[in-house]
């Protein structure tokens, strides 16, 4: 029996009682767009070495092969589909960012609900509440330990997030108070995941395996497994273990009056946040000028400090090194109008005219200018001289990218993998998601076939 | 590629070139009586509603079954084996325990090593080996971090032997010195479990899944799945993400000359150890002077402050709560000569004849005991009075269970679950492990049939 009614009780509570009636319109609608995203991101993944590795190990052991995996053809059971499945959508660095945590919402909810969709029937209403539950569970937890939490070195999307597919996957079940507080419990106790694991493959293991530990959870949960009611409050339970310092008024205050999906971001470009001024001011000038690479003498950039000291790589020789390149970023995106996963390619950071380009571009740290501003300037071979201030680079909250953005970036993920009338029957089936009958078909229109 | 030889690469290059012919004979034995002791375990906590309860959640999602439950009848995969076998192996809280860091370290390498030995042919010494070099590793990594880490809430039984589990499953596999590295990498960055959850059935879910995660991380890590190569040592690694405290040369000085597996010890009561000198006396004066309950007027006991303060329980109504009373704990110790699963059913608990002769019992707090000491009197009803000092508790280092205790520990385990026949054999193939040609032998004598 539950003894008192601790941060963890109300917690659990609030996403057990909660109604999709409740949900306003504008919820639901972010919560379409942030599926729709980490569904492009996970089918553009999906063939990266990442899955395949993973999918080799798990495979000899892996159940019933009910389970699809999003832009792939191999099929496994549920458990290991959210692991996987959570990986491609992470393996990019190009999913959704929840920036007051810099979590990555969807990756570990969404992962383990459209694996639990195979065997457990429902609605696209009833997905997109759960989704909406979960990302307010992990979100929540993670407002209560950020930043400190993660200055210890917690990797947040895995630690919190193994919290949300718990709760989005124990919605569904049906748990009640006392097997929702379980699941809570046995997520928390599983809640792990460094930042030193950035740059290797175990970073998208992070979200993958909380997707999957917290599918886990809730199973275990159902079948009357037994944890602390009061894991995330305990002197030797989450918030006190895994961060220096709690606010646990932000994991129960105003339940259910906002949700922090609401505040979820997508990113358009496909590399560190830092970046994106920059990049966003080069697509502008390429757009609104008609910008041609053999126009161009040379850019001037005026950043913020931190764009240099993450991403100052003057001479990147492969793609993954690309993305720490400000340089490689503001030449591809004058070029192409775009910094993709195309413009990261080995093959377009050794491109000899990208390489020329590149060369041409100065940029200068001024402390004045904010993380999310930059200024883009071009000097023409004509002579003539184009600026492009950027005060909230596109993906911010400020300017959210618009649906049709959105489309865009699913489409190009989709590229090679999907084709353009299966990527467009998916991008529709997405926007109907609200209506549809059958979560599943959410899984059948992202595979590859 | 490895890059400089911090502490994680030196044990993980220690781990991949150990040989077993380097292995002092005494060492080998001290692993044969750990591994008798946590089938023993395995076997007896395999009927707990833990494991039912656990089996249940994972069974319908598990790969093919060829990997057998100990004591039990049902079979599973191999990563749900490593799973379950490790959560009967300490649901008693009966397991071995390195006194150094109260690490249990048979239950997460163990449990992955006689899952894995269904899939993967192994002798019975490269069983042993194997399982030798993983309780070096998780209680290196345990020395290196205790008490700090113990002490802000980490069960370390799981934090640490999800690396030990890993190392163990990466020599079978022969994994070479990059693949141990990110090995270990992979396990340490799924390191977790909180104090919180001890009773709950969240405990023993630790070493089990410490267990599976373990091999989860050698299986990845053979595909080529990549992680930090420093995962211990790193600032935003293990050491410093999860301690307070850490002492790197416990990890690294002496490696190959002395094993931590020689401070092994086993329970031979099934309570925390503070009851155990106790119960010592108690057993003792009941053979020695084969006294009879009916003869005892009353007893007194003095004993460490701490022996109160943790089991102080005047009136336990269950036997999870008469592990909880050293009154209890002597009135049963005094009738039957033990005190093992059996003495602390709730059956024995409410036995009047118990309850009389634990209302007699008196216990005094003295400073100058320590907490493996004590003073069990008796007086008879026939005016003599009986005492006996206890120094060092039965399963202490100083005082080990001989391997006939073992044998006897094992077989009470074992009741009602195997056969006394099974029983003997299994004890016999136990003691041969060193020389077996299939270390599959050791799970089939363990099952049900």
């Amino acid at each position: 029996m539950v003894e008192s009614l601790g941060v963890t009780v109300v917690l659990a509570d609030y996403v057990v009682g909660a109604s999709f009636d409740d949900v306003p319109t504008a919820v639901v609608r972010e919560s379409v767009r942030s599926l729709l995203n980490w569904a492009g991101c996970a089918i553009g993944g999906s063939g990266h070495e990442t899955v395949d590795r993973a999918l080799a190990a798990v495979s000899p052991f892996a159940g019933e092969g009910v389970a699809r995996l999003f832009g792939r053809v191999e099929k496994t059971d549920p458990l290991n589909a959210a692991l996987l499945n959570g990986i491609s959508s992470h393996v990019f660095d190009f999913d959704d960012t929840h920036l007051k945590t810099i979590i990555h919402p969807a990756g570990p909810v969404a992962s383990c609900l459209l694996a639990l969709a195979e065997v457990r029937p429902m609605t696209g209403a009833e997905l997109l509440h759960a989704f909406i539950l979960g990302v307010e569970v992990e979100c929540r937890i993670g407002n209560a330990v950020y930043p400190a939490h993660y200055d210890i070195g917690w990797h947040i999307t895995g630690t919190a997030g193994v919290f949300g597919a718990a709760a989005a996957a124990g919605k569904i079940l049906g748990l009640d108070r006392q097997q929702m507080v379980w699941a809570l419990g046995i997520a928390g106790t599983q809640s792990s995941g460094f930042r030193e694991m950035f740059g290797t493959m175990c970073k998208s293991f992070h979200p993958g395996r909380a997707a999957q530990n917290g599918l886990l959870s809730a199973l275990l949960a159902q079948q009357g497994f037994t944890s602390s009611d009061r894991v995330l409050e305990a002197p030797r339970g989450f918030a006190h273990v895994m961060s220096t310092e709690r606010d646990f008024s932000e994991i129960t205050d105003g339940l259910g009056d906002h949700f922090e999906i609401s505040l979820n971001t997508y990113k358009p470009f496909a590399c560190g946040i830092v970046i994106h001024p920059s990049i966003d001011g080069a697509v502008q000038l390429r757009t609104d000028h008609d910008l041609k690479p053999a126009d161009i003498a040379r850019v001037e950039l005026k950043v913020a400090p931190l764009v240099l000291e993450l991403t100052g790589k003057k001479t990147p020789r492969t793609g993954l090194e690309g993305k720490f390149s400000v340089y490689h970023s503001v030449a591809a995106a004058l070029t192409y109008g775009a910094a993709g996963e195309k413009e990261y390619s080995n093959a377009c950071v050794a491109d000899p005219a990208i390489m020329a380009l590149r060369d041409t571009v100065e940029a200068t740290a001024d402390r004045t200018v904010r993380d999310d501003e930059a200024t883009v300037t071009v000097f023409l071979k004509n002579g003539k001289t184009l600026s492009k201030y950027v005060s909230h680079a596109l993906g911010s909250l400020e300017r959210p990218m618009s649906d049709k953005d959105l489309e865009a970036k699913f489409s190009g993920l989709c590229e090679g993998i999907l084709t353009p009338a299966q990527t467009a029957t998916a991008i529709q089936s997405y926007w109907d998601a609200p209506s549809i009958q059958d979560a599943k078909q959410l899984i059948k229109v992202a595979v590859k076939t």
